[in-house]
């Protein structure tokens, strides 16, 4: 009995030691998980631009999962390596199912590219923009409405000025960029890419609740002269 | 001794069926730690602007933490809750140590107040921005100067479009929301506000990158005018 009592006392007495020991170590490992999630590495990214000017057009050109494998190499003169823009471009092409965008401004031509590729892979795209903007030369959204891409726009007097995209339901791309090629150049700019369900929550409610109320079947035309009426 | 062992695998089992029973809870708090960390609860919101329009006379009448309390009610009219530009505003006003503003625009008369408070309870405040918005009529940076805060600015043609700042070297504010009554009370934009110790890092990193390229030890005056030469 007393020899048992012993030989429990000294194998706590090891646990314990071993236990303490290993603490550094599961609270490193704690701290690592609590930013990367159960299975995967949650996405988590800060793109600042101007961004380097670099070719686009093997992501713009590669299929969606085709069998014929990556496009051959691009001839132009731009370096080929990766960019703020190509990150973009890379965050934007991975969706699979749904692709929400909520822009002010919307003129970049490879930024027009991707999201008409997406459409071409049947992702569901839907667009929110400015009525402002997207009056202007060189806009982009005529060339999505013409390929069959659904966009609504405010009729009010305030701007719609956020600069946000939901891939499939679960990464959000916000941030101060305009998806213009003078902001992607020349400006100071940050978009930030969060795999975040509760952000990813919050930023899809207000595209829905935007989406409705910029119903078309609420649009007044002409609502200036109809009050002069 | 064939008592003790049976008394030992009751415990044992006794020990793991309540172990097994608690899983779900340790799980649950994991989550939840994962998301607060440590200490406190880790500040992670979502603004949505426009804001509605809300008094914020106590915020920025109230002394930091002197004895007299919060002032007497304002008797204006407007409402008195809370709003997403008074969750901005209080934001700010947490700030005891530093303040980091990188804005394109600035001409919030309530934010400018803000900032122009903090100063005065000695936080040190540092305003990077952009110079073709700050010559507009009703930007606040000429109050900000004469008050003795650091403003420095581009020179460049690309835009210091950033709209973050940066609270304590601990809170990221940032998104699309430039700092001026139209975007607060007209626009659709968003802010988010996080406690997070990468994001800080890396916009901090920006922040004193462009601080150090924008110091006017570097100006160069009349650059159009010199090229000509």
């Amino acid at each position: 009995m007393e020899r048992l009592r012993w030989q429990v006392a000294a194998v706590a007495t090891v646990g314990l030691a071993l236990a303490l020991e290993a603490l550094p170590s599961v609270l490193r490992w704690l701290r690592a998980w609590r930013r990367r999630g159960w299975q995967s590495p949650l996405r988590r990214e800060v793109l600042f631009f101007p961004s380097q000017v670099t070719c686009t057009e093997a992501l713009l050109q590669a299929p969606s999962k085709g069998p014929s494998g990556p496009p051959a190499g691009c001839p132009c003169s731009l370096p080929h390596g990766e960019s703020s823009l190509s990150r973009l471009l890379g965050a934007l092409l991975a969706a699979r199912a749904s692709l929400e965008l909520c822009l002010f401004a919307f003129s970049s031509p490879q930024l027009g590219r991707a999201v008409q590729l997406l459409h071409q892979r049947g992702v569901r795209v839907r667009v929110i923009t400015d009525c402002d903007y997207m009056a202007l030369n060189g806009s982009q959204i005529g060339l999505l409405r013409k390929a069959g891409i659904q966009v609504r726009h405010d009729q009010d007097l305030g701007y719609m000025h956020h600069k946000f995209a939901i891939v499939d339901k679960k990464v959000l791309i916000t941030g101060s960029l305009n998806w213009t090629t003078q902001a992607i150049q020349n400006n100071r700019e940050n978009v930030l890419i969060m795999e975040d369900e509760e952000y990813v929550r919050l930023f899809l409610e207000e595209f829905e609740r935007i989406w409705e109320e910029f119903n078309p079947t609420k649009y007044t035309f002409f609502p200036q002269k109809k009050r002069n009426h």
